[in-house]
């Protein structure tokens, strides 16, 4: 009876653990920047990446390495190190590259992505690139953890405990994270002009306000949820930077719900999924205001054409796509490269939801632990 | 009346035009190596790269890019290029690649893949790299295509006019053409002996025979076909280069029967998938005897624990998992760098008998076109 006391004071309210991580990520977030960005001034400083920085932002090239969510992370992180430091990025799924002979040089940089910093697939990735020559930089939630202690140089997320097993706070924690080390390398190599560095960091400091903005269509998404729990499959659209937004939506409404979910770049489609879209085939768009909107829209128009339901994530003030799509969820304005940030709060609610009114265990899916420390 | 005579004949006496395709690749493969290999004397030349082959050879960065199908061979020869040419190799989405800034530098290779020659995103993709100083190789079927005519080098593949429109001899014949790219930049850049180059020329000789043997399991897999044929979804999953024979198995139930079929690298399947996992989800494994065979084989463990049904592709000869898993396809054992272009081949058949069994428009499966000329 008291540890069930207990358990309900530590989830503060919520009634899951993973409920209570989504409404922590503007604290999170924040916890993640504090100390290392103030954008009034300019600054940013990573402690961890100090002595490290310019062999960062010299490199010519970057491997990432993670599992699942972490994963994902890497996703986004390849295109923001690619756009702002132009530096070319491979992202590899940790137990692939451990098995492979990775052509890593003296000077390549690996970055290990992991929530637990216990993962074992990555652990064992590192050790592989560290006999190779490579510097190795960490990206942990968990101080003194394995892989934390395995790196040359990182910086911690401090997105706090995360209980829930479907990773959520930590992975938005992960995204700021790489993109300070991104910011930091391209301000130092100089690919990025100190206006934009400024504004990123403005922009930076707004999100943890903007993810609160969202929390707040909490009662919105759940209505939608409502409407689809009983979905066999779902379809996940993203492009650029929302790609792997779209893998990480649908990641966590597998692992919570069991429901057979999968992401795609929204143009390849055409070249095969789209014969599965029909009334059965739930789609969920992210389709915010930024440079790919416009084929994201034509990539709506196919859906409908097809009798597919869709969900839109979509940029506060548009007009357009309310009258196109089944279902809006709107979301804060914030420069493209933030807006993995912002748009993955809705699909992490979505799924949750999902998963609640299905009647799964939310904070222990089946089948699944929380770190994964045997490969 | 006459026409539906005359596609009879074109069929060839295959009920479908895919079905004719499926059984032509012991053909379109040794055609796509005539006059190119001649494993005895050690020789492999490919005309359209002699030019280009030192270029190739002593680039220190490749960039593939594909839709669909076509994106999967890029991925089974990232896998080649590096392990045989030591040289780094991303793959990109076109779509994804055209939209972005991509970091192109002078000297790079950019290869692309098309069967049609006419893929809209694959053509502007080429045209962006092009702008920024890139070297460009086409993997083209159609001779005089538009992507054939936009590359400085390439070699076609020769597998002769596929109609269905579900790729699946076209893939194989770009497999095979890629590996002899890798191979002669391998062998140029001398990062492979003369003993392995040799056997190698001569394990690609052996394919057409192995694949029509993997032919003659057609009936087996009918009969596994007919088991499966109402499952509502699909997990596929294989490590190393069966990671994207997976994703285009997938891809081909998808495309054809509309199940929806994913495709995963096997370790991935305890971060997140394997919640997914019970009775109603059948898993088809690409468990061929190479150096991550015990490492699939703890997978599937994994899945039976969970009661998936567990469909496996093993080699010739393999008496552990015949008792282990719910049916296997045997396959004959070949060089792990090879095993693509074999292990497909009864994924292919199986997509093939599931959606004929469900009454789908084999050929002309609804949503798709054949080749995707427009964004």
């Amino acid at each position: 009876k008291i540890e069930l006391e207990l358990e309900a004071i530590e989830k503060g309210g919520f009634e899951h653990f993973m409920l209570k991580e989504i409404f922590e990520q503007p604290r999170s977030i924040a916890d993640s920047m504090r100390g290392r960005v103030q954008a009034d001034a300019g600054l940013l400083a990573l402690g961890g990446l100090r002595d490290y920085l310019d062999k960062l932002a010299k490199s010519e090239r970057i491997v990432i390495v993670g599992c699942g969510t972490s994963w994902h992370a890497g996703l986004v992180a390849e295109y923001i190190f690619e756009e702002l430091a132009r530096i070319p990025v491979e992202v590899e799924y940790a137990s692939e590259f451990r098995y492979r002979n990775p052509i890593i040089k003296e000077g390549d940089i690996v970055i290990a992505i992991s929530q637990s910093g216990e993962t074992a697939d990555t652990l064992a990735a590192i050790e592989l690139a560290k006999s190779k020559g490579a510097t190795i930089f960490g990206v942990c939630n968990v101080v003194g953890s394995s892989i934390a202690r395995a790196t040359d140089a990182g910086a911690y997320t401090h997105a706090g405990p995360e209980i829930g097993v479907a990773s959520t706070k930590a992975f938005t924690a992960q995204v700021t994270v790489l993109t300070m080390m991104a910011l930091a390398a391209a301000h130092r190599k100089g690919t990025i002009s100190d206006s934009l560095f400024r504004q990123l960091l403005a922009e930076l400091e707004s999100i943890p306000a903007k993810v609160e903005k969202v929390l707040q269509s909490a009662s919105k998404i759940k209505e939608i949820a409502y409407i689809f729990t009983y979905a066999r499959n779902f379809i996940y659209l993203g492009r650029g930077l929302n790609f792997p937004v779209a893998l990480e939506g649908a990641l966590k409404l597998k692992e919570i719900s069991y429901i057979h979910a999968e992401g795609y770049p929204a143009a390849e489609m055409k070249h095969g999924p789209i014969a599965l879209i029909d009334e059965d085939m739930p789609v969920v768009v992210i389709a915010t205001n930024d440079s790919s909107y416009e084929k994201v829209v034509s990539n709506i128009q196919e859906v409908k054409a097809r009798k597919g339901r869709v969900i839109a994530v979509t940029t506060e003030g548009d007009t357009h796509l309310p009258g196109m799509v089944d279902f809006t969820i709107e979301i804060p304005k914030v420069h493209e490269i933030l807006m993995p940030l912002i748009s993955v709060v809705p699909l992490q609610l979505l799924a949750y939801d999902i998963a609640v009114m299905r009647g799964r265990n939310v904070d222990q899916p089946r089948n699944l632990a929380k770190s994964v420390t045997v490969e």
